[in-house]
């Protein structure tokens, strides 16, 4: 099983989780690409840190939307949003070269991440971007979505992922964040649930529903209170209990 | 011969000079990347063109400075400075992979270029950047700088330029454009003129002083009033004196 | 009757229309505040002609989004989009009077102008924005809008205006750009139409349905080919009418 | 006494030092502006923060260079420094406004600062953006500087300022941060020199030399490890030595 996160995302002077720490709890790196985080020279050095400690990395595009952090949805047109990725990607791939290592794959982030997930216009493009710069990249996101269903229309791999710390609808869908317990805090609930997810392939969802739930991937948070302590905790129970951590390619 | 003119250089609804038209004059096109002008979208619209044109495509890397359109020195750090590079790089090159084509050499951009001259840390920072995203690219600039000597020493090969509408010093370095008689603006002037350079290797500086000067690439402008004019009458005198123009390497 | 253009829409060296040519022709300039367009010191250029020539000032704000020229929805918070409009009319407050005038009028500008026409939650931030910065300024935009319910709630005085050359849904909208005919581009058919509107309050709908309409100031287009033209031809045609120009205040 | 100190220096869902805290011990903040650090929506809270503590808000302005933090010389024109400076007030006194106080003072941030010590035209060009927005604004500063030269021949206050923490040359001037010793970390000594500069008007410096220093305002930072812990020994022997610490006004 693979485990991820999203890195590299200060900007200049200005920090964003405890980079470090979480480089040595996953296996895969989403490291941002300068348009919703990530200075060039952060970008950079994240990069030799995860090449050092052979963590796989990822290029996590987002909306170009510094002030915003990605998390607001942009009407961007797709001839525009296919080229950002492009550009996005592309910057990484020489960022992760120089580093002696490579971008492996390709994750969306926040509000990009979600808008994806039903629109079909940008589904397709951030689709078509990926596929523009090299079609072996997998993309990872959430099943079902319209965004994986563009990437398998251009033959593209698609790597679901579960998430650690969050709820889920009976549905299968994220319960939205503005709702009571749409996230979870606890690490040690956290890390039970994820074992349960990863050995069993099913989660509880918010009503007591019991869901089938198929990753190839657990995605836990950096950015939050307490987060590497969670990420360690989900790492140290799945390893607890038999299950190997590696990189999903 | 390799012509060369600066292009790609809108953002967004901004435009500057006719690309399209100075595409069907050139054989190397400087292409913007995104950090003193050039939009993801607009950028991946050059690269198309250039490709259908058999225009050869370089990376015009300058400093984040959309505001100051790259003109303003900034007293970066050598890394961030390389981090930079490579980033623009990079994303130029996702853009003109998607496009068909590839990113055939770097130029540096208005005072990055300038700076680069003498300032051997940023030099130094620069054609590292080149090296660490592809030993191959060559760097397209003035013979003499700071910036030549520290590619060389890299082992990138250097490809000087002359200018065609810019007066030289009698020390061979070009005549600053807050002196008057710095550009010229004459196109049968600018034409008669290249023709000496190229056919001859010579050029007269601002005090009459005979300069030998040693070029692969004339750079005309794409921006000036009558730019396509200008660079029109240069490629057509060249033509004319039986020089073969084509991309240098 | 007043006219009002949009200005200052460049950015460094790009440049948007002809600023100077529709200073001769507009009674208020609707400036650009930084986010969409316009940096500090082209700002200040056309708040100094602006003054020189006794043309009225609007700070039209707009949504952070050079890249897209503010023409994109941007899913902002109200808490955020309330800092970001009193943060560009007090920058161009400042930079106006420095030039020796004021800001008269705030308008909204591109994709922001459009979203709060029934967007109540952003709607409401612009509102109160303005208010919040001095509840003596009256706010340029489309009758009937949600903006113009939650400025009249807070005691905003409202300016409604009339489009010189677009045409208009039998329910008294704009026909969306991306329909045909949605733009009129004849001098002289919209010089004709304006004088129509403003000298009998009414005017024809693209179905031929009669529309009252009710207008202060009528906007023309400073950026689109021939924009000083048809300005010219609308500001004639007014005043061969015996329609007096002059600001709405 | 006043003590001042660089809050707002956020970004978006960056944070940057601990500004409640900080609000808590200084009589007066200098607010970036949007420019090196500061989104309106974080700047306004900071500015309700300070009017509910009744500190009074400095601008501080700086360079426009978000990546660079403002720490990085930009060689802009006198004329676009004026307009950026005019344009970073403007834009806090209409935030200082909304939240019901105002901007009562500007102070240079960063490279800008330590450029105007000495650079003729760019210390010119901020007094003189200063002058333009109210002539009526002190200016917090360097005793002996060219801005202070510049802002005292437009009919300026200055307000001279003294490092808490930061190690003098025997001219007066600081030692430069990448001297060893350059930087004094130890709260107790910093609160010691404090109260000797304030009540004797002299400090020691480097070579051991005894300085005389005439401040107004004493400067600590917000952003360095330990901060507030030594914003607050300076505040508590200040106190304890019977000095009154208030605004400079």
């Amino acid at each position: 099983m693979d485990l991820n996160a999203d890195l590299g995302e200060g900007f200049g002077v200005w920090r964003l989780g405890d980079d470090d720490a979480m480089l040595d709890v996953v296996t895969s790196a989403n490291v941002a690409c300068g348009f919703h985080a990530g200075d060039p020279a952060g970008l950079a050095r994240i990069c030799r840190a995860a090449a050092v400690r052979g963590v796989r990395i990822g290029a996590q595009v987002g909306y170009r939307d510094l002030a915003g952090f990605g998390r607001r949805f942009i009407d961007v047109t797709a001839e525009d949003l296919e080229a950002d990725v492009v550009y996005q990607i592309g910057a990484l791939q020489a960022l992760a070269h120089a580093a002696g290592t490579a971008v492996s794959y390709v994750k969306p982030h926040g509000a990009l991440y979600n808008t994806i997930v039903d629109h079909t216009e940008q589904a397709g493009a951030v689709a078509a971007a990926v596929h523009a710069v090299d079609s072996a990249l997998p993309v990872l996101g959430l099943a079902g979505s319209a965004f994986f269903a563009a990437a398998t229309g251009l033959g593209l791999r698609t790597v679901p992922e579960a998430f650690a710390d969050r709820a889920y609808t009976p549905d299968g869908t994220l319960v939205a964040r503005r709702e009571p317990d749409a996230v979870l805090n606890d690490a040690d609930v956290i890390a039970e649930r994820v074992v349960a997810m990863v050995t069993t392939g099913r989660v509880t969802a918010s009503d007591g529903t019991d869901l089938v739930i198929s990753a190839e991937s657990v995605c836990v948070h950096g950015d939050s209170p307490g987060a590497v302590a969670i990420a360690e905790a989900v790492r140290d129970a799945l390893t607890a209990s038999g299950v190997i951590l590696r990189a999903f390619t």
